[in-house]
């Protein structure tokens, strides 16, 4: 279970740190419960046992998580910076200083009361990854950095991905108007206050990052779905990360009537009008499935309006979300144009109408191909089944991905889900999705 | 379209008034027209054009109807009288003044924010009837009573029909302990305080009323739904009420998981579940209508709870209600067993659970075929189609029939519905019915 370099005349030099023997991978395993540990007692929203923690990006607890891995960087003798848009880098540097170096990321950032795992354990990844090399004295041939981004999570102000965005000069001003939910104040507010970003670069849409100085983007993750625990997976590739095609607010629009005195040639029960839908779109799914094409199908949001229904009304109005995944974007037209044919029958069968606003959507990005064998190899070479589950969940990975980046995910076992404090990653997994990670880094690098 | 008094030894003898020459029932149209206006202005909610009225039971806008009715019947030279549930009597003595009566009854309650007509013009056109019978001196061989029912609708507390359940001595602690839903307060304060109820016999079931006192009941009611309408029909004689079986409170119980991460064959989603049930009962009903039933189902609560749901969230519980309605009892039983066999089978295939609360309902009650026949003659000779159109909602008709009393409604064709301002009967189509109601009580009375 060490890591060691592989013999070959352009592999990583072991420095004479490493003469002495290197030490196992394992050896970073108290570094990261220490980080998890002091990352979970500044951010937990109470003392009660299973508290979530909450990490709002460009505030105080977000702040207080990226000062803990910064200060545990430098106690492993790295080198720690910060860009124009906050976001936090760790530097080991390569034999070519200027060489694309290989990008480890992810968030530090969570929900509302979410876990103390979803995007921490990838930074922690990324760190003990750095420490490993440094404390074994492996030199790669490039630079290999982590980074810390900020504001992943869309739970706070809506739009995402700031960290990620912001580097690759994207954020827009719809972004920065956005309004927290908790606050109502806007982004730029919180942006503006931390004090970490240059508020003029990131509204001029300044690049701080070009794609081409980055040779590849890794990240590991909790996965957010119950697969691996079906599967029996511990660590995992990710091969694809699903785009999505979205109604926030959509409705069935039928007619209120009195359930007792209205036959059923009189109606116009939007419900039902909604479920013969539904039941469409679900029959389509499961063929779909059947033809080994990648998709899942959710109405998150749909009823009667509380304020207005009851047991004796037929229903009048429906109110619904709509959210289709894909890894694939002709899979996601596909289906799309089925949910609009059919929509129109159910509303010229049963006489209703849906309104639907603006159709929002991501597409899905592909990781690449050449970086996901690699993680499946050394997987493989770790003694496990080199398996690939897409992600449902959107990722930073998606935006260095859309720069062209080659990018690659490693998914770690996760029970119930995440974006809730119940969300339970085994320190045992962990270690092995991030030797993983960290193998998959030191492996030789001999081109982009 | 005058009424006039069959030739026939048993037919109601005519005073001497009426040797002056019958005045046609529509000389009582004027009196319908003030009472309705006076109700009006006394209930209506507000200034605003086309504001409904609210009149709850024992409760000042109630008592403030009841007052309108019994000046009105006063001035038509009628006696009046106050039963111990503070129901309003009319009388119209009979030659023989011990024989059963027959009964016209509706109520003056009305929904909040109602219309002026649902359960007045039942009671309105129980007074012209009376009104028209005492300005023709015509006098049936027995009594003739009108009577205003108190609290025959269920929005205020719950249940419903306390005027006739307490002339029968059915009124329960659980009716009594019903809170007002705006209020809180229970039905019995608001019953003492009313002043016209005798507590302890109501409390003690005391019969105050002998079903076999009534020759018969017949009631008045717009239709509420819009069957006569789509059929251009003025007036109807309706052949039964539907009973109903009904869950207030059930839930679809699945698993939430992100709308993401999680493929179809590791969900447990509720409202697909909940839709695929709605769609094999939708499915049930349409061919149980093709085989000549009747039958109305209503999911008129249903979906995700707004306080959790996400567009990203795969639904974990949906609340819904249910209400199954016929004529025939043994429909509603059949199909509310399709229900648990269907909900049965979903929970199986899709991993969910159903979670019902007690099943409640009401029986059917067919109306009195002799009555049915009368009532479908009487609109024949007055030149109108005799058809029948049963009704969805419950009426206090159902109270009499199910103590045995022969019992009749006939429906006056109405727009938009019922419980609500916008209802529209014209008074054209309630002077048909209206007449067609006089026409059935005159008609000669023969037997029980």
């Amino acid at each position: 279970m060490t890591v060691s370099p592989p013999a070959g005349a352009i592999a990583p030099t072991a420095s004479s740190v490493a003469t002495k023997g290197p030490a196992p991978f394992a050896a970073t395993q108290a570094l990261a419960q220490r980080v998890f540990a002091e990352l979970y007692a500044a951010t937990r929203t109470s003392d009660a046992p299973g508290a979530g923690v909450s990490r709002p990006c460009y505030d105080a607890p977000e702040q207080k998580a990226h000062d803990i891995v910064a200060a545990a960087a430098k106690a492993e003798g790295l080198e720690t910076s910060v860009d124009r848009a906050g976001n936090l880098w760790l530097d080991l540097p390569g034999r070519d200083a200027d060489a694309p170096f290989i990008c480890i990321g992810s968030h530090l950032d969570s929900v509302p009361e979410g876990g103390n795992y979803d995007g921490a354990a990838g930074v922690v990844a990324g760190l003990m990854a750095l420490a490993h090399m440094r404390r074994n004295g492996i030199v790669l041939p490039v630079p290999v950095r982590t980074v810390a981004l900020r504001g992943e999570e869309s739970a706070w102000f809506g739009p995402s991905f700031f960290g990620s965005k912001g580097l690759f000069g994207q954020l827009t001003e719809k972004e920065f108007d956005a309004r927290r939910r908790d606050s109502g104040r806007p982004l730029r507010d919180y942006m503006a206050q931390s004090g970490v970003c240059d508020m003029a670069a990131l509204q001029a849409g300044e690049v701080l990052l070009r794609p081409e100085q980055v040779h590849a983007y890794l990240e590991l993750h909790i996965e957010q779905g119950p697969v691996m625990i079906s599967r029996r997976l511990a660590a995992a590739t990710v091969p694809g990360i699903r785009g999505n095609v979205r109604h926030y607010r959509a409705a069935c629009m039928g007619e209120n009537a009195h359930s007792g005195a209205v036959p059923r040639w009189l109606r116009h029960d939007a419900m039902m009008a909604m479920a013969d839908l539904m039941m469409r779109l679900d029959e389509h799914w499961r063929v779909l499935l059947e033809r080994g094409l990648d998709m899942v199908l959710t109405f998150g949001i749909c009823g009667t309006d509380p304020k207005v229904h009851a047991l004796t009304k037929v229903p009048g109005e429906v109110n619904f979300s709509l959210d289709i995944r894909s890894q694939d974007i002709a899979t996601l037209e596909a289906f799309y144009r089925l949910f609009q044919t059919e929509a129109a029958v159910v509303a010229q069968q049963r006489g209703v109408r849906f309104v639907l606003d603006e159709r929002a959507g991501t597409d899905p990005q592909r990781m690449d191909e050449r970086w996901v064998k690699r993680c499946q190899k050394v997987l493989a070479e770790m003694g496990h089944e080199p398996a690939t589950v897409p992600s449902g969940a959107g990722h930073d990975a998606m935006v260095f991905a859309a720069q062209g980046v080659p990018s690659v995910m490693v998914f770690v076992r996760n029970e119930h889900g995440s974006h809730n404090p119940r969300e339970t990653m085994t320190m045992a997994d962990f270690m092995i999705g991030a030797e993983a990670l960290a193998r998959a880094a030191i492996d030789p690098v001999r081109e982009r």
